[in-house]
């Protein structure tokens, strides 16, 4: 059948894309260089065009225009295309407006007092916020949840991590759950036997930012398209074609904002690796968040904390911040591999990371399937940070149950995605290293260029062509398999 | 009558104000922050949302409103607004979208070439990308001319200086022409016998930022509301709640980034100080461009240029490039108001600066009503030049023709503007000294709020509300008057 309604919906998503662009571009500028007095106005245009766009999306005709293309005669790509095409309109049109209406108003509210509350331990004043918050997360959940006919709360999951469900992630987690705390003791008990020198500092912001640019550089990342910004929560944003990636500095410590930048910039390679031929276009958009986080974690712990990289990056470490006893190669990397169970799980390391996810979401699919209340959150939090951490966050809501933004804005659903990237990293490095019989060669003479191949091969020229299960096992030859984790932390920390 | 239109007129124009602040930060980052290889994606991005605005705009709906609306019972400040309101909508609904969108595609495409064109004195690459601009121009202007009844020119330099026609200019600039040559003499012959001494540089960029920041603060700018950036060619964009205004540095030279940076605050000031109750409607817009320029060429030749400015100045400039024999005030102040005929337009001192806007005039004009072609530019460029300033540009594109951006995107009509705003200039500088009998004590005391205050009363705070010859009239006591620019150019120059 002849092509009608497809080439219209092509239109309309290219029209939404150009928008979205617009919109990440006028965000990242909120977020980077904005003086404070803007805020208002910026937040009203934003708004403005976030209504427009989700206007567009939700229009009848879009509706039809997928119905119809639905009996057309579309290649491969096209076909995938109209399936994320239907998914992005069956998202945004499912919702009565008057719903996504307040949930904005009330997840602005509720995120807007956290600035102060998490500040002020406050859990008293942040909790009916939060409840107004779970309640309209949970009619959400519940309308989502009908459409699609499985649990409210993989109604949400599905959002971010489309395919997955929280039977999967139960029995996932349930496997790391028997072998990572005693890993995580095993570890912490070994490294605690060979203590490594600290970096002395000051690290001066610019040098640190100059360091940044040169761990990008050797990354790969393609400077005619993107940046390198400060901002207060580091973040990837503007789009394919810019990619802005920020950071924040510390001046006495200088792993931080490095391995954030190198973080940023496993995002930002796969966004500037997307396929160009389909950029504007959904299927060209990057997997999942699941799938995203894999890229940064590549980079970040795979690649990025392997004494392979670090003995490339530590000369030009040692030239801004001159040639002392903690930048040896040994002590270097046994600094940047550190392991030490905390509260704060943007801080954590990544043997102790997942204990934090997990934590996260058994509670709030609890919250969203409506098993717990927000009053049980704290209790929960602190029985659980014992029983995975060994630390207690009783009355300590700041470092506990409000560290994190996620929930404020009923981003419910999106905690797992961190681990599974995780799990998806490792599992992509080992079938990197299986694809690449001189990888570790390659690595050792600093050529990364190989690597980078495999993944543009295997994940980033695909965009969204294929479901996140079937890309994971064109690349690895199985589906998803927590062991490809346990291997990795076994070989760096036993 | 009850009010139905007007308030549909409010909204559309609300919206339409959101998205234009959307457009200009995106249009700020394309020349401060965004890498080469975002501009093809943002110029597109820019372009659609410019074909959505346009649409909004011309909608048969706002015309019947506007129609509607004039039966209403306005108050003077919403008829004043209906008034801007329909300017903006003939403005806009006379052109078809196709044209516009193929001159938005065209202007972005030269400009963003221009920038390395320039750099390598490439009019054979510059010329086909202008040449397209040009015929996109001439199909506006006759557009534009058959609506109005007015020749081609008039009607684009309507677009920026509502109420001027290129007749009037003949009479101003004729005036001009006839006094001003032999001034120029005068003047340069007199500064040649009384040489001044030359700052010693260099002067590193990061404490001439610094230097401009604390020139801005003298001025009142409000740095809650606004940032100072760097691009190829320097301008004030943003919107009021937030106002960009950008410089470029010359380690070899103090004064120009210096004074550039001032010129950019007067426009900033009006911008910043533009009547809040109306933000975002037609009559809460500034004026016009030539009462813009207006406003920055008061703070650069006016105010920044003068002993009482200067003296307040020194200290900063000593302080962060050391205590010079150049930096004696009186010294410094001859050095600041030297008159030199140049090839750069906005390097120009204000006693030749007007030779360099007559001869644009008279080149666009020709350009626009068809008297003339793109490949005849560099000549009569030359001619006019050894003609006005005595001196040649053959061959030397990027110091010629090639040395403006306004061109590029099709800104015809918009140089007059700088010249009209050096004569309101002058002529309101003259009516706040007759209104504020203490002004020079004040001005000698660095109190400068006064004449912020003359200005806030008399311009800032009136926006869009009356025409320009009844604001200039209300300000001053009279209609424009080429007097005041003659009187303060021999006041201050012989």
């Amino acid at each position: 059948m002849e092509k009608h309604a497809y080439p219209q919906l092509v239109r309309t998503f290219q029209r939404l894309s150009r928008f979205s662009h617009l919109s990440a571009i006028a965000g990242w500028d909120m977020a980077t260089m904005m003086p404070p007095g803007g805020s208002r106005a910026r937040g009203e245009a934003l708004a403005e065009l976030g209504v427009l766009q989700h206007q567009l999306l939700t229009d009848k005709k879009v509706g039809a225009w997928i119905e119809a293309a639905q009996q057309e005669d579309l290649s491969e790509d096209e076909r995938a295309n109209l399936r994320e095409m239907r998914r992005a309109y069956d998202q945004a049109a499912l919702l009565p407006e008057s719903l996504v209406e307040a949930k904005s108003l009330a997840g602005n509210r509720c995120e807007h007092a956290w600035r102060s509350q998490r500040k002020n331990n406050d859990w008293q004043g942040f909790a009916p916020n939060l409840k107004e918050v779970v309640r309209l997360s949970r009619e959400e959940a519940a309308i989502r949840a009908e459409a699609k006919g499985c649990s409210r709360y993989d109604a949400l999951l599905d959002i971010y991590e489309p395919g997955m469900t929280g039977a999967r992630l139960d029995v996932l987690f349930a496997d790391l759950k028997r072998w990572l705390p005693s890993l995580l003791q095993e570890v912490v008990d070994k490294q605690a036997s060979r203590p490594c020198l600290d970096p002395q500092g000051p690290f001066p912001t610019e040098k640190q930012r100059d360091l940044g640019l040169h761990a990008m550089g050797l990354l790969g990342f393609d400077f005619d398209r993107g940046r390198l910004d400060i901002s207060a929560h580091p973040f990837c944003g503007g789009v394919p074609e810019d990619v802005r990636i920020t950071t924040r500095y510390n001046e006495d410590d200088v792993l931080s904002a490095l391995f954030g930048v190198i973080h940023e910039t496993g995002h930002a390679r796969y966004e500037q690796n997307l396929p160009p031929q389909w950029a504007g276009q959904p299927v060209g958009h990057a997997r999942s968040m699941g799938v995203h986080e894999s890229q940064s974690l590549f980079f970040e712990m795979q690649l990025g904390r392997s004494p392979a990289f670090l003995q490339h990056l530590l000369p030009a470490i040692r030239q801004r911040f001159g040639d002392q006893p903690a930048f040896t190669l040994d002590n270097f990397v046994a600094w940047s591999q550190r392991v030490k169970p905390g509260y704060i799980r943007v801080d954590a390391d990544e043997v102790s990371y997942p204990a934090h996810v997990i934590l996260r979401y058994e509670i709030e699919r609890a919250l969203i399937d409506g098993d717990i209340e927000v009053e049980d959150i704290p209790g929960l939090w602190d029985e659980k940070m014992q029983q995975y951490l060994g630390l207690s966050t009783a009355g300590n809501y700041q470092n506990g149950c409000m560290q994190d933004i996620h929930w404020t804005d009923g981003g419910f659903g999106y905690f797992p995605s961190y681990t599974l990237g995780a799990m998806y990293a490792a599992q992509l490095f080992s079938a990197a290293r299986r694809a690449l019989p001189d990888l570790d060669a390659h690595l050792n003479a600093g050529n990364f260029s190989p690597l980078f191949n495999w993944l543009r091969q295997n994940i980033w020229q695909h965009g969204s062509r294929f479901t996140t299960a079937e890309l994971l096992t064109m690349a690895t030859g199985e589906e998803l398999n927590s062991d490809f984790f346990r291997q990795h932390l076994t070989a760096r920390y036993l």
